[in-house]
């Protein structure tokens, strides 16, 4: 079956509304774009409503060329009226993601590109995770509890596959994880001995029923768009024979939560030092 | 039977000698002590000796508080003389290993200990790897290409384990990886399944041949006394049915020249800007 994520959504959603309202003055999250287009657009318009709504400040900052970038990363880094950093895409030729997020201080690396913030997660020390490598890892646990038992993330990338698999090997949560990519050999035999898979590979419905193990936990990174409908990496069937997270309104739906949660971590940290 | 460990240690020397003399002057290294015990002594003195045949100069720094500590890295990260930076144990009382790591430069951080330089090889960008997690890859390219192998590693250390993984899931390397750890029930029926297995858990000759698939390769990190006697993780018995790395003499001893060719790829990088 489908699994329904709106009560983990809710009470995230409470919590940061309620930790908004302990702090002596909002949280303020500073957004930098640089060529904005329409999708890019609609995304900040969305954003910023849900900002709002939870009392956080949503600032925006539009950079259209490299040299100002890298001028105004480090610049919000040390603005003390800032507590977190957003950056969106695309970025301007002549820059790599990796030389960007690095300019990003990792207090107010919100969505967790830092690679000093992916490599405290190593170290088991306290760093923002990327958002939505954080919000598999919120799902599963709302959901199970992942200690000791086999999990398989299909997809390696920066922002989901192996910042999942490093979060879900730390001291406390205690899976054990195997990754497996697109140079993986038979992927459904390793996929089928997993109590829970995270699938993040971006091709729509790309794994059916024989891939999985009856009653496993599901949850669908994937968000593709097929025949102008929002669908994701994992077949909708699946849903007959394990518990699957939806797309829309699954993974992508608690990521969004999960970044406000962190600027209001980070103006905790900032503002009562904890 | 035990693998030779040595015609791939001989080539790494004999590669760090050759660039060494490509350089207009010696790579250097600053090695920062706190309070040397006698057997970290002993290893700085052996250290040396290698530094110098092999054309690298070696500094001592030996600063025993950690006021000291937090204010030597930084400035030896900007001596525009030093090519590398490493760090001894113990560290004083009140500093943790995470917070001075992250200042050593990541230029610099020819240990792979800083965050920033384990979080870089999520992004297969440009880092020194911890240098036994490093070690053991090399290891593995040397005896086969782990590319489309299933791999598992017991351990899950910031030094070894998860650098391990995280290196062998890259781009190129493409191995598909298992995480084993002190929670995973059962061990032996996930290393059974494995091409090749890396093992660094600090246990005496705890991994015996039930552990293995015959015919695997296994790369033991492990170095434990038991009976003043130097023994690995695995049991030496293994080598009668894999391909078994030997302790002493494996992978610790690619290890320290692993180190070595850190600090002339750093010169390089510094000098010749590549």
């Amino acid at each position: 079956m489908f699994v329904s994520i709106e009560p983990l959504y809710a009470s995230i959603v409470e919590d940061v509304k309620a930790r908004v309202s302990n702090l002596p003055r909002p949280p303020k999250l500073a957004v930098v774009t640089c060529q904005p287009d329409p999708s890019t657009q609609s995304y900040l318009k969305s954003q910023e409503k849900m900002a709002k709504r939870l009392g956080i400040e949503y600032a925006v900052f539009e950079v259209p060329k490299a040299t100002e970038l890298k001028q105004i990363l480090p610049k919000l880094s040390t603005d003390v009226s800032v507590d977190g950093i957003l950056l969106t895409h695309p970025l301007p030729s002549g820059v790599s993601e990796f030389e960007v997020a690095s300019l990003v201080s990792p207090e107010k690396d919100v969505e967790g590109r830092n690679p000093h913030s992916l490599g405290s997660i190593l170290y088991d020390a306290f760093a923002f995770a990327p958002c939505t490598a954080e919000a598999v890892v919120r799902i599963i646990k709302y959901f199970t509890n992942p200690a000791g038992k086999r999990v398989v993330v299909v997809g390696r990338s920066v922002t989901v596959g192996k910042p999942v698999a490093m979060l879900l090997t730390q001291k406390g949560v205690d899976a054990t994880v195997t990754i497996c990519h697109s140079r993986t050999p038979d992927i459904p035999s390793i996929t089928r001995e997993a109590d829970i898979v995270v699938v993040a590979i971006g091709r729509a419905k790309h794994l059916t029923k024989d891939y999985f193990k009856p009653g496993a936990l599901v949850v669908d990174v994937g968000i593709n768009v097929e025949e102008n409908e929002i669908v994701g990496d994992v077949d909708p069937s699946v849903a007959e024979v394990c518990d699957l997270t939806p797309v829309p309104g699954g993974v992508g739906k608690v990521t969004t939560v999960v970044l406000m949660e962190h600027v209001v971590r980070a103006a905790e940290r900032r503002i009562l030092g904890k």
